[in-house]
């Protein structure tokens, strides 16, 4: 329904203005009756919709409504599957219209810089481009519902430790190419009704207050419609936020923020039109929500809970299987062993937690799953409460794994380690769990591990097991996911989101998380997860975008549409991927750009496309891919834009980051360049690899009596004499000249330089 | 003699007083004869002079007169042994008198960042203690004959790429750390009679025009009396370098850079004042050398050879040695292969490159020491020159050490490879090297590498070769000291004073190295050298502080003299070593210390000490170390000083930075700290760490609805209850307050707190 806004806030107060600028309680922003404004509900999520009672605590962790609980990001990050995301966000919407809610917080877009980060079970990647396209998916999904999102928590919020106070340090260019990446895409593409801005600084500002994000980049740059809602008690001086660009403080701040911008107008230190200007977005947003309300809608509990159980099971993500161990048979003995498969980890904790429609039973989905030719015995194995080990728990464990063919052992983390709000401290699983694998691997060498956790473990008893199933946190359906896998009734098909070091200490952030008292700079900059690890040759526990099937696939034919393109063209790469294993599966497909020369230090691959294909056992598919000037251009601080350089490029696509299949090379054109000022310190070398430069200085250099400086030099020491003079500044050739030249005479050929070259 | 410096400077004109502060030629500063101020000689250092004759090439790089060429600090780094660094010291100093130098320049004590850097053979380490201490033996022994040195290259010039023009980007506290404190002590201790600025720029400031590096901390903190000498060429703006703190520029500008400084006593910009200070710091050094100056002073050539071969034995590092390998029986047939066996890389490139006296032939000395039982055989193997295999010349090699019953290879890096000047790219040998070494490897099982090399390289062949000795450039007397210790006449003891990565890519500098354009960031900060390997758990091929014997030692017995110490007080720890082998040795015995809890991130350990110990078979000798303030601190940039704090420290004493043989643990009192302001960001986890800031607010508590805020919560979801709570700002109180308190409120409990906590 089109309304004129501007007429509507004309008939405002001022202090009516400021009041929509926060939230009347914790879930709700204000209305305002007289003229028909409505008080609309923003919730959580990311993974289902957590809408609490008024009767809820202040601090928003207790219980909600039912609903349906999928896999939380880490995990659909697996699945690297953008229709099933967008179908995810479609059920998402239909639950929120269900409830009257009309925005659902979330997807979290942030990048997950170090594998300790608390909340990265609600992010998708290390990888912008990855997280980016998953968060669009989500977001298209559920606003084609008529329901709002809000992408979050903007910008550079990659850990808990200290995330009120902590200033996130990071230079232009990775925060430009790896953080904000991450977001870019999603609103361009997807236009989120809200962008959520995080809790922390950013290099020197919170982010609330950041006029640089909010306004000049998100705004201005990307061209964000709706409007930016704080994190919930992110907001430090009411009204430097609304100046930077933050529209909507929540939760309610007892009318001190609302007080905070009226004296602002009324003092002129904000003036009224951007005030005005805020409230527009506000009411842009709130009227979308009001003429997309489906009164009285409902949703089909059981099709989302089956719907769950297909998104876990894309998501879970096979790492190893010796001696093809799985998909297991169905007859036999199998122990369950492990507290875990009873009592399933399936979310995480903090404001994401959902009260589910119901949760399947892991043990009792494998016995269905089993048939009745197999007999399927359950020993408990250690007590999630506890990380200590109980000899006759283990004991227990041992006889049964003794007395079966085969044992899957549940482990993973507890609540305890991994939740929104704090961070942890190493990557180890409890020591329970850790003797208790190892103890049974002594008894039985038909181990599989299924782990549940939201990010990466250390797993020093990796080679004591044959198998092992990432089932991340696996929703309120990871029980019939797991058992789908176990046997067979799906090929496992989601890959690694992201990369788990063999250690701790390897990951790129180590050394610098999480920062010194109220700063953390991220020193690895461009060389985040993957990145890192290919650069710094590093060998992880599984590299980014690995994942095994029970099939295999081989890879062939790759073309390029074009073996040379300007760079405001695109290109088309298509590559074979053949079925060559017995069983069906799917497989992803990656592609990874590689510039081979290039004037600024960039990783040794970077992801640029990724596509999930169904293939039957001898089927072929092409996987095609489209690159742009964006695949191969880097974030240039000097020209503030994103450039590309003159030269060839790798194209690289294959199974994992590590395991390339096949490649070929095409070459970019580009005109666009940053052409730095002359000075005294612009070296020889430099002026030598520029042509017109050179010939400035030839021309002027004929009146000097230097005119046979730059015939190159030959003989022993050359290499040195050649690094001398190519290192040595402009200044230098006063110093040589014994007094001949003057420092004017080297201002002139500046100047000359710097209007002729 | 006793001068009036003050009296003879003000008989001198303005133009005399800035014509002293630039040079006469490339190697003489001015003099003026009127005053009897004689224009003294400055010349290349440090592992030898370099005297040029007048008719020497402008860039000073050409023939010198005759000096003995020790090894260069790579090698004599190794020997971990001050006295010898202080019995080189003094036979430099005959030369130099012998030859009427007043000033050696060196020693060299930048650290090794990057073991890329072209010049780091002239380098001692990538320890600033190690660094420091080796830096003030040799000051101390050249300067007790009267000679002057000059400490270079002030300070954080670790790269020879883009040298006259890169930005070192470095943070306070890892320049304190560890790039100045590889100067500190040196200057200290030992009072270099001048210091040598670098080409590069520091923060955005050349170090010439540094008033911070050269007046605040060299001059003001440190105490440093002699002058600042710029190195060949630095001078940016002699002006501002003057100012800054930079007394004498060398070479001789033309009249350029005395014309300028005239002109700004004239102008007002700099006061005339400034520049008799200078004058008289030059001056006190011109004629400490006078006084000083031995006419007709001689040298004993031959004495200062077997000198040389004794540092060179001491410096040289077994790396491996399979089977005992090493000594060589004196019998059988012996291959030699490789031509740097016969054309010795003996010392690196660049400024420091010195004419020998004499040079010992490797082949000759390994037939003298072998004795008339061995039959000795030489072959190529490979051209120097060259980088391609030649199939005939491994084949002769291949024969020749199929013959034999052990082969010594001689492998290395050509001067191409590795100079003043520039840096490497890669840490390989030449190709045919590697080639030759696996190719002998097929027929010879008993290989023994020796490597002449200023730095570290990459040995993807180590494992095809049972010993490895490691000669560094091992000065003119190279021959003797590897046919020693081949053949037993002594057994190896040095040990290395930087790490060998096991690839480039391991290296802690990696990714910021050599920087991009002219700005390099040194963002591993203090995790330069073992601090990043111990820290990030990657294995190096040979960790610092490495190196074996022909036999064994044991430690036992660690005695701290106390168990708890003030900051302000030494502690003697001793350590029994004892000699467990059969054949005389000398082990160099090393002292790490780690803070076990810290505020601010530390290197695990931290070398303190270390001593190089002369032991008989079965003998044992206590090593004894004094750990004082410092050997426990870390430089506070808030402080804007070292800091102890308060608590206990491990102390490790071993072989190596990866070999500790015993410790124990030591606490240490402070009383110093610093106390942040508080503000309305401060965290109440901050504020619960801190007993008097808690009585405060609990204090103020009293008067509002928080009263129960602080008492700790209990049952479910509490780790995040509490997270959330700990890191929440104090303003976040406002928020919680509903409206109850106000920013007043707030700003009174922020005053209350600085005035009362």
């Amino acid at each position: 329904m089109a309304r004129d806004l501007k007429k509507l806030i004309s008939q405002m107060t001022l202090e009516e203005k400021a009041g929509m600028c926060s939230g009347r309680d914790f879930w709700h922003m204000k209305g305002i009756e007289r003229l028909g404004i409505p008080p609309i509900m923003l919730t959580d999520g990311p993974h289902g919709l957590r809408k609490q009672n008024s009767s809820a605590d202040h601090l928003g962790l207790l219980d909600s409504e039912p609903a349906t609980c999928f896999p939380s990001a880490a995990g659909l990050a697996s699945s690297w599957d953008l229709e099933l995301v967008n179908k995810l966000g479609v059920a998402l919407g239909e639950e929120c219209q269900a409830e009257d809610v009309a925005v659902l917080l979330g997807p979290g877009a942030n990048i997950k810089r170090s594998p300790l980060c608390g909340r990265n079970f609600e992010y998708y990647s290390e990888d912008p481009y990855l997280s980016s396209r998953l968060a669009a998916g989500h977001i298209q999904g559920v606003q084609s519902q008529g329901v709002g999102t809000s992408l979050k928590h903007f910008a550079a919020n990659n850990q808990e430790h200290r995330r009120m106070t902590s200033d996130s340090v990071i230079d232009e260019r990775t925060l430009r190419e790896i953080y904000l990446a991450s977001f870019e895409y999603a609103v361009k593409e997807a236009q989120p009704w809200t962008v959520m801005c995080s809790y922390n600084r950013v290099n020197g500002n919170y982010a609330s207050e950041s006029e640089y994000l909010l306004t000049k980049i998100l705004k201005e740059e990307w061209g964000h419609e709706g409007f930016v809602v704080s994190d919930w008690g992110a907001v430090n001086e009411r009204d430097d936020a609304l100046a930077a660009g933050l529209e909507l403080e929540m939760p309610a701040s007892g009318g001190l923020g609302d007080r905070k911008i009226v004296e602002a107008v009324k003092s002129g230190k904000l003036s009224e039109e951007k005030l005005d200007r805020a409230v527009e977005r506000l009411l842009s947003v709130v009227f979308k929500a009001v003429d997309n309300s489906k009164q009285g809608a409902i949703y089909d509990v059981e099709s989302h809970h089956q719907l769950a159980r297909e998104v876990a099971r894309e998501s879970m993500v096979l790492l190893k299987n010796e001696d093809n161990l799985l998909p297991l048979r169905k007859e036999g003995k199998l122990a369950i062993i492990g507290e875990l498969a009873v009592k399933p980890r399936y979310q995480g904790g903090g404001s994401s937690h959902i009260n589910p429609t119901k949760l399947e039973d892991i043990r009792e989905e494998i016995v269905k799953s089993a048939g009745a030719g197999t007999l399927v015995t359950y020993v408990q194995g250690y007590d999630l409460l506890s990380d200590s080990t109980d000899k006759q728990t283990v004991e227990e464990a041992k006889r049964a794994a003794a007395d079966a063919d085969a044992a899957v052992i549940f482990a993973g983390l507890p609540d305890r380690y991994e939740s929104e709000g704090f961070d942890r401290t190493h990557l180890r699983l409890p020591a329970n769990q850790i003797s208790l694998i190892e103890a049974v691997a002594e008894v039985q060498p038909n181990i599989i591990v299924v782990l549940s956790n939201g990010a990466p473990v250390e797993m020093p008893w990796l080679d004591s097991v044959k198998s092992l199933l990432e089932a991340y946190l696996g929703g309120q359906a990871l029980g019939g996911a797991i058992a789908d896998l176990l046997f067979g009734a799906a090929s496992p098909s989601g890959k690694l989101a992201e990369t788990f070091p063999a250690r701790l200490e390897h990951n790129p952030s180590h050394l610098n998380f999480p920062g010194e008292s109220d700063r953390v700079e991220y020193k690895e900059g461009l060389f985040v997860g993957y990145r890192y690890y290919d650069a710094k040759g590093i060998d992880p526990l599984f590299p980014f975008g690995f994942g095994l099937s029970y099939t295999t696939f081989d890879y062939s034919n790759l073309v390029l549409e074009k073996s040379v393109i300007r760079e405001d063209e695109k290109v088309t790469v298509t590559v074979d991927v053949t079925n060559s294993g017995q069983r069906a599966g799917k497989e992803i497909v990656q592609l990874y750009v590689r510039d081979i020369v290039s004037s600024v230090t960039r990783p040794l691959k970077e992801l640029k496309g990724f596509i999930k294909i169904d293939l039957q056992p001898g089927e072929t598919k092409a996987a095609t891919f489209v690159l742009d000037k964006r695949s191969f251009a880097f974030y240039n601080v000097d020209l503030k834009d994103w450039q590309v350089e003159s030269g060839e490029f790798e194209i690289l696509v294959g199974r994992s980051s590590q395991d390339i299949a096949v490649q070929g090379v095409i070459r970019v054109e580009s005109e666009v360049g940053f052409q730095p000022l002359f000075h005294r310190n612009t070296t020889i070398g430099d002026i030598m690899d520029n042509p017109q430069a050179l010939a400035v200085v030839m021309e002027w250099i004929q009146s000097t009596p230097f005119a046979d400086m730059f015939v190159e030099q030959e003989g022993e020491g050359s290499e040195m004499a050649q690094a001398v003079l190519k290192y040595s500044p402009l200044r230098s050739l006063v110093g040589f000249s014994g007094g001949a030249l003057t420092d004017e005479d080297l201002a002139r050929l500046v100047q000359l330089l710097n209007t002729k070259a």
